[in-house]
């Protein structure tokens, strides 16, 4: 079993650690400290040892920050983690504030008075959002200050985990689809033309990408934590922990590549003096920019040139993903079939579900990892967008609850991602109502064709208009986009409400995932993993459109749909999906349940 | 007659300037000169003294750059001026560029040599503007030189017009609904919020909408050309040319505005050292930020303090706007009913049409102005977008064409703008298809529901989904903010695929106008005002939700309207929209038109 239901923190972690880290602040001249979710390498998901923001509050989410005061602290997370942090933290030690509301710079702004001396860890900030925290350190009259000891690491201690030294080794070609030397050459390129003589990298996914490697420093996704510096000539310098280091790592990387010990990295910055540094100042944090600015390099800011590439899936990777999905998509319906038929009858609870679920990914043979904790809440536990069963929460699911099933698998050919909603016996009008005003939606953007520079954002109304004619909404993005075997989570496009400049472009894959959370009731999510592909041509078009691939296959539970809210398009467009859920997968499982699969996948 | 149908400019400009201003160049070192429409206001419409650009080009939009070069130019344009400016400017002078691949900036980064001097006035360019053209000068090695004397304005010598000086008077309360103390009261506290001691404002709309006040500088919205400082109190130094001055102006300020002549101003910035002075980097040019950081002011860059209060309409600002449009609806249903009748046998030129709809909106007695000078296109010429009829290019409209009509009237209680596009004889199935495409988007656009803190680029793609379904599109923004008796093309707010961080707010007025053009076949565009409100409540609803009140009232022609192309919720919704047309209009105009628009407003 990959999952464990153990509480990994506890809301007793801030009346134990606070103290701790309180002195730690006392002892550096602090009055607050600024604690992200985000660590050395600015990625979602870290290893244990850099989990500082669960250690201080108790809150686990994959997403956040905290601020300690001498006498007073609060966390801050956004919607989708609202209900988590309220569960994992302790009301009398902290507020629990909405990133919304201004988050951490708001907090500066208002929390804190004038003269008060805030920390925070360069290492752990992007310039971006130090900039932010710094503008409203200035209107309140508070000073932020570095620091080199991080207060917290110093409160943990020796209880600290090490830091993680997962084997890193080869991607090979055939998943890859392009060699490392071409996709450096193609980046090196595109520094030359920016003006640049090289880039200081530290995105894990872009070093895997770029020198098409895979570690496992991080759970859930394929990651070597590490850092790099490309030049425009494609040559390349590669720092790892040596004791990550594999056997035959270097032939693979060949000799226009030097792997280097992490040591090496700051001499290798002090180095730059009078060259043109391209550096991500979202990606990468304060620290690097620190230290090239005290080199004296000439610092151009700009987007990783790793991260549009790799967002851009080549042919072998698209194909690798539709391999993965059919995969995947046989043990979901193995799964649903089990959900629609003995577990209707002999209820399960959520660990029961997500034991079985992972289960029947493992008999697959081929998973190498989940994409993350598999998300499975009946009733009221559905209503909390990102809750995990542990065994203090754990629930069986009842006749007239919805069960909301989130989950993916990382394959070598593919991530997937795929999001579920189960009525377990006879569901609510209203529930049928929301079901379907969230398909509607799901329907809407996966139908959707846009022209080349449209961004995410521009789409993210399409999936919500049909909760907002019914004053409803849901509170998180509407897609993320997803790697190809690296992370689950990876921009630099998304279709979310917050304004983005990064156009859709073919070849991205990127989530399809509206919801509706009714808070103390019920929760639904409908979620696949599309690819970005050139749209077929319609007779008396004009201009070149883009569209979607549906890449995730499995059928929608038809007890949820209501047909006359349907329109004749959307009910095409559906009928059409589940007859290719039927074709695709049916041959791939067993023949009593292509049977069911028939059924589920019938014309509505 | 308000407009005339000469041109303005004309493509032998470029022939005849261009000599002229590369010999001032010459004279100043310069390899190139940057030449953007803005003028010292960063104003959409100019004064004639300010049209540098026409006058050095023969393209004359309301948007635009060039690029003069020794040895080579370019004009820049966005995709409503493409025709535009191929027909106004000379091919054999002037490359034709669109802004979206790159723009200025591109053309530095691209089309100038490493070591060049390009000049620019620095009094025309916002910092930000600035910023990425010095970026893309950096990538190309040339270097860009800040020029004290503008080499157009030298050119140009003793044939430039003078500077505006029309009198500037009182705005009263009856239309501005708020005293102008309360304002610099209000807006001074937000100042001391943001940690500023004063802002130096520098947007004629601004100006006007803070001190209640109205001018006449510039043709076709009533602002007054000057700057002003507001002090964080609430007292304010507002600097007018004192020919602008009228005799009740001192007293309708009262004490607490100093009136002070212009030439004061540079001495004023000269003594804000050590104060924090907040100035808008998108709005005032890079002179204010020049001449403040050789005064040792603190700068803080944020939007403009007014802007998002004067976007925001009040209740007696709002019911002005229904007054006005009741006004210049009843206009419009006269002018549409001569089209539909006596139009459709005697074919009118596009002169004609413009002439008829002036003097109907003349005929109202309250007419300030004009909002705009009127497009009226028939045939090809309504696929340009912005397309003005002239002497030159005038065209008598033909049976099977389409006239797309686009018009406003400046009333003292409020601005409107208004597109209609009328079919003469009969329509195309190609025709009606794509108007009820463009109706289609514009009505889900209309009736759209959106929770607190969605931002117009989110609802952009619902006015275009339609067209994006059959390969479609159009190349222009969906929606514009509006002022109250002030600028018709009015932000901070805008429907527009460019992403924005401002959202929708109640009491915000924004065009509905997607719009369909074939190039060299025929245009199409609807258009209303409408103003952001509270949506009522629906039954099940859960959270607030915003909505749209339409405030232009005038009939869809229904000979265009493929009825079975509309879902149910949208024929329901054109219909009441027809209803509300003919219950509020038709009791404004005569008898025989009544029963005409009662015709015209039938259910569909």
């Amino acid at each position: 079993m990959r999952q464990t239901f153990d509480d990994h923190a506890d809301p007793a972690f801030g009346r134990e650690h606070l103290p701790l880290i309180r002195a730690e602040m006392a002892r550096q001249g602090l009055d607050g400290f600024v604690i992200p979710h985000e660590d050395e390498h600015q990625n979602e998901y870290l290893p244990d040892a850099n989990e500082r923001l669960a250690w201080a509050t108790g809150f686990t989410g994959s997403a956040g920050a905290a601020v300690v005061m001498a006498d007073k602290a609060a966390v801050f997370v956004d919607g989708r983690y609202t209900l988590q942090a309220q569960d994992q933290t302790d009301p009398a030690l902290f507020e629990r504030l909405d990133f919304v509301d201004g988050g951490v710079p708001g907090y500066l702004e208002r929390g804190v008075r004038s003269g008060q001396i805030i920390g925070y860890d360069p290492r752990l900030h992007s310039p971006d959002s130090l900039g932010h925290m710094t503008n409203a350190a200035i209107r309140s009259g508070a000073t932020l200050k570095p620091v080199t000891v991080n207060p917290v690491d110093a409160a943990w201690g020796q209880a600290r985990p090490a830091q993680p030294a997962a084997p890193v080794t080869p991607y090979l070609l055939d998943h890859a689809g392009e060699d490392s030397a071409a996709k450096r050459t193609r980046i090196g390129a595109e520094l030359a033309k920016a003006g640049a003589d090289l880039a200081v990298l530290t995105s894990p996914s872009s070093i895997a990408w770029l020198f098409n490697v895979r570690g496992g420093d991080v759970i859930r996704a394929p990651l070597p934590l590490g850092q790099a510096i490309l030049r425009a000539d494609g040559s390349a310098r590669l720092f790892l922990d040596p004791a990550k280091v594999t056997d035959d790592l270097g032939a693979w990387l060949g000799n226009a590549v030097t792997l280097e010990t992490p040591d090496a990295l700051p001499s290798a910055l002090s180095e730059m003096k009078g060259q043109r540094v391209l550096i991500d100042p979202a990606q990468s944090s304060a620290w690097y920019f620190d230290a090239l600015q005290t080199a004296g390099a000439q610092v151009i800011r700009g987007a990783d040139p790793c991260a549009l590439p790799r967002a851009c899936k080549n042919a072998t990777e698209i194909e690798g993903s539709r391999q993965a999905h059919h995969r995947d998509g046989a043990a979901m319906v193995r799964f649903l079939n089990w959900l629609a038929t003995d577990a209707q009858t002999s209820l399960p609870d959520e660990i029961e579900v997500v034991t079985k679920l992972e289960a029947l990914r493992e008999a697959t043979g081929a998973l190498k990892d989940l994409s993350f904790d598999t998300i499975a809440g009946a009733g009221s536990n559905g209503a909390i967008v990102h809750y995990h069963p542990t065994h203090r929460t754990n629930r069986r699911v009842e006749p007239g609850q919805l069960l909301l099933v989130d989950s993916g698998g990382q394959y070598l050919d593919g991530t997937t991602d795929i999001t579920r909603t189960v009525a377990i016996g006879e569901p609510s009008a209203e529930m049928a109502d929301r079901f379907t005003r969230v398909l509607k939606g799901h329907i809407t953007l996966g139908r959707i064709r846009f022209p080349a520079g449209t961004t995410g954002s521009a789409l993210d109304a399409l999936a919500r208009q049909p909760l907002w004619m019914a004053g409803l909404d849901f509170d998180h993005g509407t897609g993320h986009g997803v790697g190809a075997y690296l992370s689950v989570h990876e921009g630099p496009h998304r279709i979310a409400k917050a304004p983005s400049t990064v156009a859709l472009r073919p070849g991205m894959i990127v989530s399809n995932e509206p919801g509706y959370y009714k808070t103390g009731g019920f929760g639904i999510r409908i979620e696949v993993l599309q690819v970005v592909t050139p749209a077929s041509d319609v007779d008396g078009g004009e201009r070149p459109m883009l569209g979607f691939e549906v890449l995730t296959l499995a059928p929608h539970d038809r007890r949820l749909i209501v047909a006359d809210l349907l329109s004749g398009e959307e009910r095409d467009w559906l009928n059409a999906y589940h007859a290719r859920v039927l074709a695709e997968i049916g041959p791939l499982v067993e023949p009593a349940i292509q049977v069911w699969l028939t059924e589920a996948c019938a014309p509505i």
